[in-house]
């Protein structure tokens, strides 16, 4: 590893969960001073106490899990499970985004890194609140990030599926051969990501090499979704 | 006129803003019974209740409206203007869509049209909040789209942009040269898009003649985004 | 049938193949006058001289078809099988389209729809040079579009796939099991779309109604693709 | 700078021209053993004799440069130069593909990076043929893209504009203060990218950390387009 983010202070959030892990390990690797945080990030003055406590944040990583109830038809979605992805993914963002941004408009540098969903640039079924809440994400970005470009801030999101996770895929489903079949069909690269290889694309994101990309989504997901 | 909607029992929301007048008017002129409701859908139980008090629904016409807040950037956006969107605009659809689906799938048809925006689509400055509800129902359109798909349902949205409108364009605005200048620089079609056009698309959509399409997003901007 | 189309003069390309007998027949009822060519558009000479000798012409279909070469890999493509779908997709859209727009722009009005593909939209394996030049198509027509949507003409692209076709979807095929059933697998309409549904789509685009819409492809594929 | 190339044997076509130096510089500052090569690729054989000649290659970087024409209303474009840009950008790519394909599909590995245009993705007027050209190679990459992809071959394609060029854009021209300003209306970043950040996505994409994408093209133009 070289120092890619050498001299970063980089604040991940769910440092534990999702993509945190992965995460955290890579950009100590690279040189970053990581404040990796834990608690849950469920109203805005948690997240505005979590940036303020966090001192100097230079890239802010936004990793936030939700459950997304697949498997429930839109049909059968109780009230609160409706809520529940826009309470943990699009909340939090706002609030944490709306949080760091001044000091990062201040310093006329920042980078903020979403690790997003690919369900918002594909439909899929089952999946309709998770997805409404992943593509308001996507267009939270978009609209962000072409406000603070001027001030050489940048936002973008990583439009990801098909992710080694332990939660969605379990070492035993991994083993079924009807699994990698599946894959192999449903997932033109035939095999899932793994955390490195998104955590190494995050770097890049985070990184100085990255200062004329402005609000995107990038599709990450083995050419599941290509745009 | 001739009789595209014949028969067809069509609920527009929000009947007196927005889209609803030019809707309500070409639909009728088409042969449609319309159901053209006015309340504000601020909670479940109503968009609940006035799909059941409205009997036969075969198209929804999802017509929401919310204030965009624009000219607030996002550092200076308060907590309620944060979630007013999301309350406005994706609560709603998916309150109505929820409650009116089976109907429609019990009879194995039906059509629900939604005006959203071409900010879903392509990043505007200080329109954050805004931005991000819209592409949160362009998400839940695609998720929902597939899944109904397959019971002869057809879910769309329109994502609009410069779409004459009195609130947002109103007369002594429409007649200042600067205006008609930035309009010309901004979109290619050089003009705002009239009421009829909008309507006459959502007919294209709301009619037998739209089976073929299925939880899309179709930019209706005259070229300021394609896709 | 109404009277869409009446008082306009029509030209349909290739009106025996692909998407032209569908259209005629459509476009006729909505009293549209329709010079239906039939020739082999393969070069520019023969594309000017068909402009010039169809008179007047408010709506041209671009309905051009080639072999796509499904199945053979991209390192086995031969050197002519490359270029072909070019000759006969993309050379042929622009020697029309040049030739009948000085006739549209003097006018302040005209429309040219093309019928195109979804591999443009989506990656499919095997299909590497049709995939090209559909895009190819689609790329000309956002530039094309916008150039030309201050003079109110319009000219748009329907991305289609899944779309029934004797050629492509031969009886004896559409009665399989396994096919009927991996049509539900990879489309979310579950099933073919009709040639009606097509041209009804291209009768939208071609019609008054739809001014407002600038050098866009539209995804036509039960789901299959989305934007 | 590290080793993030090491061991790799690149192919980098026109090297001299276009995003060829930048790259050559950085990718042997990562540890790249760079074949830059500089003869025009006007036909199928000098393709395919570049690749033979070539050796081993980990990876190709398809740097093609075309004129663009701009400023060329469509009415007015002559044969040849409509031709021209699919010669130059699409031809090529394909014959320096295929040719390249087969060593990479045997060694189970191997990369593609294309540099290619924005254009492709937003329309732009008087840009009809570039734009199309440009399109073509976004439609070969994706089909290509999950042709390859079981094979952990991975070919990709920057959409780039606004990127520092001393041909598009000359120092006289970039210290115009009416070009400044138009920058900062057109482009959300505000300035032009440089030839190192352009690169440096062209490394991360040639480099062991990018094999879960597949067929995709990226927006690299300061939020000009984000999708």
């Amino acid at each position: 590893m070289s120092d890619r983010l050498l001299g970063k202070r980089v604040l991940v959030t769910q440092a534990s969960d999702y993509m945190g892990p992965a995460t955290v390990e890579l950009f100590e690797a690279e040189g970053a001073s990581v404040v990796a945080d834990n608690q849950p990030l469920d109203d805005a003055d948690t997240c505005r106490e979590l940036v303020a406590r966090s001192g100097r944040v230079d890239v802010l990583i936004a990793n936030l899990a939700s459950p997304n109830f697949s498997g429930t038809e839109v049909t059968a979605l109780d009230d609160t499970d409706w809520h529940t992805p826009f309470s943990l993914l699009v909340d939090p963002l706002h609030f944490l985004t709306q949080a760091v941004l001044p000091q990062m408009i201040e310093r006329g540098a920042g980078k903020i890194v979403v690790y997003g969903s690919a369900t918002a640039l594909r439909g899929l079924k089952t999946v309709s609140a998770y997805s409404a809440a992943r593509a308001a994400q996507v267009g939270y970005v978009q609209a962000v990030g072409v406000e603070v470009a001027p001030h050489n801030v940048q936002i973008n999101l990583i439009a990801q599926n098909y992710v080694e996770n332990r939660e969605y895929y379990p070492p035993e489903l991994m083993q079924k051969e009807s699994f990698v079949a599946s894959l192999k069909r449903q997932v033109p690269a035939g095999r899932l990501g793994t955390g490195f290889e998104d955590a190494a694309f995050a770097l890049f994101l985070a990184s100085d090499e990255s200062g004329f990309f402005a609000g995107q989504a990038f599709p990450f997901a083995g050419g599941w979704v290509q745009r």
